[in-house]
């Protein structure tokens, strides 16, 4: 067992302080990864303020984790000592049932075992996050990371990056396909990148016309002004994707009116009360709405060997670790530009 | 021109009553239906009842038309004296359009030109549907009826027919698919036929005990009472596609919550009222919500086709012209197994 240093929150009321814990030994199959960089989920805050309930504490948020291996199982197979790994949402999952089989690991009907906020295969040990030191994970469960990248930028890919990434492809985005992204926080800036790399014509809508000169710099072609009733409506029927990231209460019917046939609202964002759905608007252009929940273990990889290739990160301001507590109070505020990633060297000094 | 007996609404707040009204002349591409028997749609109240806004008076109602050419124009390829022929829910669109030159008439972005209470395509003209003796066609809008069925049972084909056969084609049901049907009228019948002709095993999820015998009868092999929370939970998350034909107010997640990872939820009844939409219960499972309207004339002689390989028509109680108004009562009391058919016959008396 290796002592780890990290910050944990106590209580759903508690700030974010110094704590260390003991990881588990290195099994057969684990690797030990040295953590670098670990990115700040605005679900970090969600869990750590206990704000969708079942929260455990003490908790080590943190599932954006890149880092290099430090120590290998007698079986591990797909890395060696000094590689560089990532580790996303899950750490396990039962990988018996159908979901699992099919690399669908993240809907997998036991139920994944979370990086944070959940317990290992036991079923009983807590499990802590990447605002850690070191993390101890499977190897099955741990990505390949390219050294091309610039490492402080990949650390959001294993959360923001693969959740925009996956239902992109899910519902078949290809050139020339006209895409809007709702909400320029840390998932709409990944998705107006990776929309962009895949040839669409992508389209940002705000609220906020401070956003227009961001958007287009990340790849936008266009910015849609959505509290100017005239902007909207020059886009009424026009989209054949809407991913919407917002998690702030909202009515999808203004944006489900800007899809055209066979539209698709992709969401990823859960607003804390129900959306109102009027049907009409589903039925007279069948239209769908389809939710999607980060990705499985292969389709991230693949999500990053993409990435590596096309030369896609995050946006990202660094912090260290003590700073987090601020950091929360300024995502809450929509105060970053596009993610902070905590530097890990910073729980060492 | 040829003189045309009806029954029609002279406003939103009178019963239907006899009418009479000229035809337009037959032209080149037209063709004259004698019409034999016209189905009622549940729309039809609505729109007698301007309950959707915008009700064109006189009105004469009707969208499931079979009956036999009585005559053709100069052009007409398609269709012979004495042939048997169907009019569903339009009989004209702009016919350029990607939705039209895609077979989805349905979808026209100029607009369908409906059946009744809509516009000749002089944009001027009020079109009048099939509780009538006779209707005149362009005959590319016209569908052919095999002589194999039974022709009253044909007639719900053109509107419930399509409805629930054109979205369990687009989502792809096939053998071994788990569907559920939700709501056990003119559109829920149909639905539980098409989807055990397809193969599926099918379910009818009814807060009516007394819906079972029925469901059973037209094909479905298990009825879950949505009312006892135990039956609803056993089949938490099995669904492969539920087809949701409930137009009275009602809440989306209690059968969002039936479905598997990718499953979707068709909806074809609009509530008066947004449903709500909790988007965790999409997210968790990739789960689906989509809307579909009828179907375009392609998928709709398809669908005729099909019913006639198969032997498959509407259930119905064949009424008189004079028993409309009370038809309507008992439609609102969800009192017809399953499908009211005017025999027109009575209309010429």
């Amino acid at each position: 067992m290796s002592n780890t240093k990290a910050y944990a929150a106590q209580s759903a009321t508690s700030l974010l302080a110094p704590f260390s814990f003991n990881r588990r030994a290195v099994e057969a199959h684990d690797v030990q990864i040295e953590i670098l960089y670990c990115g700040v989920c605005h679900s970090d805050i969600h869990q750590v303020r206990n704000e969708w309930g079942g929260s455990i504490f003490p908790m080590v948020p943190g599932h954006e984790i890149v880092g290099r291996v430090a120590q290998v199982g007698n079986h591990v197979k797909k890395f060696k000592i000094g590689d560089l790994a990532g580790v996303g949402c899950f750490v396990d999952s039962c990988r018996e049932c159908p979901q699992c089989k099919a690399g669908l690991e993240q809907y997998c009907e036991v139920g994944m075992n979370s990086t944070y906020n959940g317990y290992e295969k036991d079923g009983k040990t807590p499990t802590y996050g990447g605002y850690s030191t070191n993390i101890v994970v499977d190897e099955n469960y741990v990505l390949k990371i390219s050294e091309k990248l610039q490492l402080t930028g990949v650390a959001p890919l294993l959360c923001a990056g693969i959740t925009t990434y996956s239902p992109l492809r899910h519902v078949g985005v290809k050139k020339g396909d006209k895409v809007a992204v709702v909400g320029l926080g840390g998932l709409g800036h990944m998705a107006v990148k990776f929309a962009s790399s895949f040839g669409a014509e992508v389209t940002m809508l705000s609220s906020s016309p401070t956003k227009e000169a961001g958007a287009k710099k990340l790849g936008a072609h266009h910015f849609v002004l959505t509290s100017d009733a005239k902007q909207l409506n020059a886009v009424k029927n026009k989209f054949d994707v809407i991913l919407n990231t917002v998690s702030a209460p909202h009515q999808y019917a203004t944006y489900l009116n800007l899809l055209t046939v066979n539209g698709t609202m992709i969401v990823v964002g859960a607003p804390p009360k129900p959306s109102e759905v009027p049907a009409l608007n589903l039925i007279i252009k069948r239209r769908s709405i389809v939710g999607s929940l980060i990705g499985g273990i292969a389709e991230t990889q693949e999500m990053l060997d993409y990435c590596a290739e096309c030369n896609i990160v995050s946006d990202v301001e660094v912090i260290d670790i003590s700073y987090i507590n601020q950091a929360y109070e300024r995502m809450l505020k929509n105060d970053v530009r596009y993610r902070f990633v905590i530097d890990i060297a910073s729980l060492k000094k």
